[in-house]
């Protein structure tokens, strides 16, 4: 029997240095705004690898002391597609790059990230993630729409 | 762009109760020996729904404080095919079931379980992730075996 679902595997990492945070404001993507750097797990990597590997594309920056999360978590409500983000934190070290083709990077106190109105939709509720409030985060969706994201 | 893979999804708990957790001894189904419950992620379902139906199904233990302890991951080296295994503790409340179709049930001393011969496969670097040494735990397979799994 096949047990597999049609799953999309993905990663975001919040990069920290002292009480900043590294932030991408992206455009143009469809997910646009304020973002943590991630994106696609591929072939044959961990999501450990995919996650230094995102981070060092889209900032330049290498990560120490990569921590585990936890994990947010859609589900169509009728097939067997989901999508996953694996979240990490850990400590950037080096030289922040202005920008590449995923939009303009800077470092942000993690306060005035929170505060700030341009975020990306659902970071406010991956940042109880990040922070350590929340170790799963879970909606249903269809075609119709997407549920909210709730604490598991 | 299709940017899913084939990915099984599932879960596994450690239940314990004061320095106990509860072992199912697994006979016939492929993957035997003594082993925490757990199993597939279910339609529409979360990870930590998942673990909690799976406990309740195969201990007749309810639990409580559910705790993510990371992931252990399996990807073919050529293929988009992936296997999952997100662990959990918690503490487990009600009666142990003596027996369901899954196997006997026993309590037992976490240190009396780490010194067990008769653990089921992979389940030495489980604990490591059960017991908070490693997030991620990580191999990739093909046709030809499965590489070790390392911590990431």
């Amino acid at each position: 029997m096949d047990r597999t679902k049609r799953t999309e595997l993905t990663v975001m990492v919040m990069v920290t240095r002292g009480g900043m945070v590294a932030v991408q404001e992206r455009a143009g993507r469809g997910w646009d705004g304020l973002i943590f750097p991630g994106g696609h797990v591929e072939q044959g990597e961990s999501f450990a690898d995919a996650a230094r590997r995102e981070v060092r594309e889209e900032t330049g920056l290498e990560v120490k002391g990569l921590t585990f999360c936890g994990v947010v978590h859609w589900a169509q409500r009728r097939t067997d597609e989901r999508y996953l983000a694996v979240l990490f934190r850990g400590e950037g070290e080096g030289e922040l790059l202005p920008a590449t083709r995923e939009g303009r990077n800077v470092w942000m106190p993690l306060a005035a990230y929170r505060a700030a109105s341009g975020k990306a939709p659902g970071m406010d509720e991956y940042l109880a993630c990040f922070t350590g409030e929340a170790a799963e985060l879970f909606a249903l969706y269809d075609e119709a729409g997407t549920d909210r994201l709730t604490r598991q």
